[in-house]
């Protein structure tokens, strides 16, 4: 059994992780931290796992001895400092924050807003996306988990792009559950507030931004420009991102449904489909893409559970892939439905 | 024209007074304090009142002279360090708090975990309902206006307890959306834990307790026992307090409808209805009240906007009696419906 | 006291208009129609409106006598098989179904799929946007009301048109709550399949997309090209339509907010705001609108409370300039805000 | 591997079982019936199966051989007509409507409104809930699946029942999401009925309270009297039952504590906690229990997934004990907690 440790056990992505490695069949959860219930048993906080989770949080994760791998779930701006120390002990890590998603630190720390404090580490972090990096997954030791928007964007982006049938421009619309915002109360999530409305925010300085120009990047043949809105939307669980493209020229339904399917039809995770649902996929690792032309135009879908194929369940899966695993291993539960 | 006040313009209470009055034919809204945002327009921090409300914030209500009447919209603890002064000046009051509806100070003091000190007004101080203190409050200086369970549980009880069908023991399971709760996020009220769950909280120690004991007993023969269990519910406005009791003896439906026919016919924002509905009062003073026979028992029914008859539509209500304005004035609009 | 007649009374738009009209000044509701509900008083299906409506649901509009004013408040098809009826006599109507808001017969038939059967009062039907065709609809005796998703693209939409700042080609991400949908139960609006998800629908193929087209394009210098994707949202009421633009040349933030402070500057109704809030008109007549720089695009939100400034409330504002009413009477009532 | 067939594969308790058992160990699904889609793949109705359910829909359940146990899932009042052609045949029948849960039979037509036709079955059906009907179970040809709301009020009841703590006659205050209610829409789950109430309905007259009373008579000394007052609540999964006794005589909360943990301590997915939470359970087969003494009163709370331990998990628990598999196999998943 591989041992492994989640750093910031209390938030929302710590539990998420639990609760998926609880059942993996490879995998034994050896340490699980967290400053404000130290010493507390974990399913004592996260009541959920009661039966499937025994330990007790500690403070540090120096404190348990022999971990394999470990998932940091920490706000953006502690990851980098945990990052170092377990590399150095020869512990591959995963982080689920932002800090080792952008390559250039002049990007990181202008969207950020503060210095980038492990530079040294940050050229090595692999874009944990399996689905489009999974080489480079294999063999890393430090992987860079992507964010809940950037998932669903670049799932329904990229085939697009590679396939070269649309301007490199494009505009995303995207609507996300009050999860994606994290456990800490605020005004914004307060139910009074977002419970009976649609709140666009962050209107085109949201920190995915840069994350999603730069994975799409890799996919374009120049830079790409990339216009992005995102809503908060009265559901707990669930992202659906639209993605607006101009198509180069004449292009049928029929053209579009092969690129995508070309490139979905082998993935246990992604499903191309006519009508995209968000309760398909909710508390589970699938993804669902939809894309459909309109005149000279197309919009493409990307729908995920942002805790599990936007969070949790795709550290699993980079996790699986770093540990010669099965990929789909602990993962393959269908989602929801209803 | 009446010139009125607002002490805490800024929280949900406060700013569904400005509302109401906005457009009430004999009030003029003479100031509205806000300790964090004094200084701001008020249409700035309300963007709903732009064009209804055009003063700015101030910190103090003082700061503003000929004040007819003043409506105090902060939290408990505050008010009664802010209705002595007002008195003094020969200024009526309606607070809305908690701190004016206990006349036994030491039951205040136990719920409410602080020493009273304003023990010289609180016994002048008239509850607030008006369908069944209507003349007290029309010789009122001060009002303690009723709690929103409690409006919705006194208007389910009374007339049942005043006809002597039922046992004087009373369970009541109510049902709040999350605007009862205020403007201050919290782990509760944070949409990701409400947003898809019912949550039962305060079970058997919730402050509304002696406020309601207090009322029925009134109507009741001897102290009346309630047993009370609030749940948060997953809507913006509304409540429904569901109060079951043991009938005292054989009891057709038909005896249960007169009672409470005769009880509000004549009210004017009162309906006895056959299935109650929170969206037929959401938006608007009206409250329903319902009751079915099952049995030896009967269940009683209560519905309210907490924000309106809930609070500041039943403050703007005392406030019509107070002035000799029609009871109605500015508060004559249907609920939502849809 | 003008005496206005509603065919459709049971629906939702038609229990908005009783709502709004109950307590209008000017105005007496002398008729209501339902085929279901004929002969049942309206409170009784309505029960919101008890106290304000006292009247019984009668079968044809016809059985009513002396009636100045007709709201047509029935699904798309039958609109045109009363109205002629109803212009015959010299009644005013307003129509709020889609029946006569496309000039061009052979747009209508091709979207809604049915033949129009009565071309000779088409041309005479004025578009019911206050805001930009006031003086049309004061001389007008047949007004078509817009559609909501209309009200909520063109308000955003119209003042960048008009300023040539932006190419003539728009996406529109548009929101609605489920009452749009109406009051018949469907898959769609199915507790359980909504109350969860983000749901794109008719993607390229809504009717509201001919009625946008045909209504900017008076803004417009040539035909425009409108992308439009509707999604179901799991509010109950609520539009907000997100506009994305492709700016001609460079424009500042102030230029663009200098477009739209000139044009509703005046208005009663609509405001330009920072940060659009559905909460902040649902309730009302009011709208909202906002729009930002993104780099070389420009994207404009439209709010309104989809059932009052989307469909009744602005049926009745065209009313009062019909009937030289003031133009904000009965209208007169901020936003729940909360 | 066991082969298992679904009658009524579309509704959403039958997709509920698809989902659960396409990932059992020791089953395979090798039919799926359903009359309006048959002849569809299963995954192209549920798109959450893709990858986990690769059958047909057939019409008819004969259609399929060698089947060792069936699911009955269907409306009240058909699984009658199935179940005697499956008992024939040697095939196990686990049903998950209400035909067999009463076993009186005048109860059963007082009820549902028309005749038993399988009376001959009748008196066989082992009532099918794992906690305190094991043996029974294990031992069972036909097993009646016990209702969502049943299960949460038996779970929260039949300890304090057999206890004798408290008197028999109980209050029951339940709260249920719509999923409850099925996937045919109707005007009470259409969205902008309920998505922003709470509506109690059936009052006192709803077909789970001769079920619940059944039950629990087997844990009473005498027969119980339950009052039973359901409310549709605006979430898509989950219930909460609040269940109010009088208590015999003082008792205090740890007298109560040590019931429920001596009955609960040694269970796999019944977890007796301090404060329950419908989102703990969500998505698993797990259900939660609370209780807490309020003066002479005590209030237990029972919380399931109306779908998993209320319906599709259940029955899987029950076929694990009826073919001597692991109880918890294919169900040892945690709530979603978030």
């Amino acid at each position: 059994m591989t041992r492994v440790g989640i750093i910031g056990g209390t938030g929302y992505t710590g539990g998420e992780l639990a609760r998926i490695l609880s059942t993996h069949p490879d995998v034994e959860i050896a340490a699980m931290t967290s400053r404000q219930n130290a010493g507390a048993k974990v399913s004592d906080i996260h009541s959920y796992l009661k039966g499937y989770v025994d330990i007790t949080f500690t403070e540090k994760i120096s404190e348990t001895k022999d971990l394999d791998l470990v998932f940091v779930a920490t706000p953006h701006g502690v990851a980098m400092s945990e990052v170092p120390a377990l590399l150095d002990q020869g512990i591959k890590a995963i982080d689920l924050s932002g800090d080792y998603r952008l390559h250039d630190v002049s990007v990181y720390e202008k969207w950020y807003g503060h210095k980038h404090t492990d530079t040294e580490n940050l050229p090595k972090a692999v874009y944990g996306l399996p689905e489009f990096f999974r080489d480079e997954i294999r063999g890393a030791d430090l992987v860079a988990n992507p964010g809940c928007y950037a998932t669903s964007i670049i799932l329904a982006c990229a085939p697009l792009l590679k396939s070269g049938l649309v301007e490199e421009d494009v505009i995303v619309d995207a609507k996300s559950g009050t999860s994606g915002a994290g456990m800490v109360p605020s005004q914004r999530t307060h139910h009074s507030t977002c419970g009976e409305s649609i709140i666009p925010y962050s209107v085109g300085s949201h920190r995915h931004t840069p994350e999603v120009e730069m994975a799409v990047d890799r996919f374009a043949s120049s830079h790409m420009n990339v216009t992005f809105v995102p809503n908060l939307v009265p559901i707990v669980r669930g992202i659906i991102s639209s993605c607006y493209f101009d198509l180069k020229g004449d292009c049928t339904q029929e053209e579009i449904d092969e690129v995508y399917e070309g490139q979905y039809g082998g993935e246990r995770f992604v499903h191309y489909v006519k009508e995209p649902s968000i309760r398909a996929v909710v508390g589970s690792n699938h993804a669902q893409v939809s894309s459909r032309v309109i005149g000279g135009k197309v919009v493409s879908f990307g729908v995920v559970d942002n805790l599990v194929k936007g969070a949790a369940g795709q550290a699993v899966q980079c996790m699986n892939l770093m540990l010669n695993n099965k990929e789909n291993a602990g993962l393959d539960m269908p989602g929801l439905g209803v």
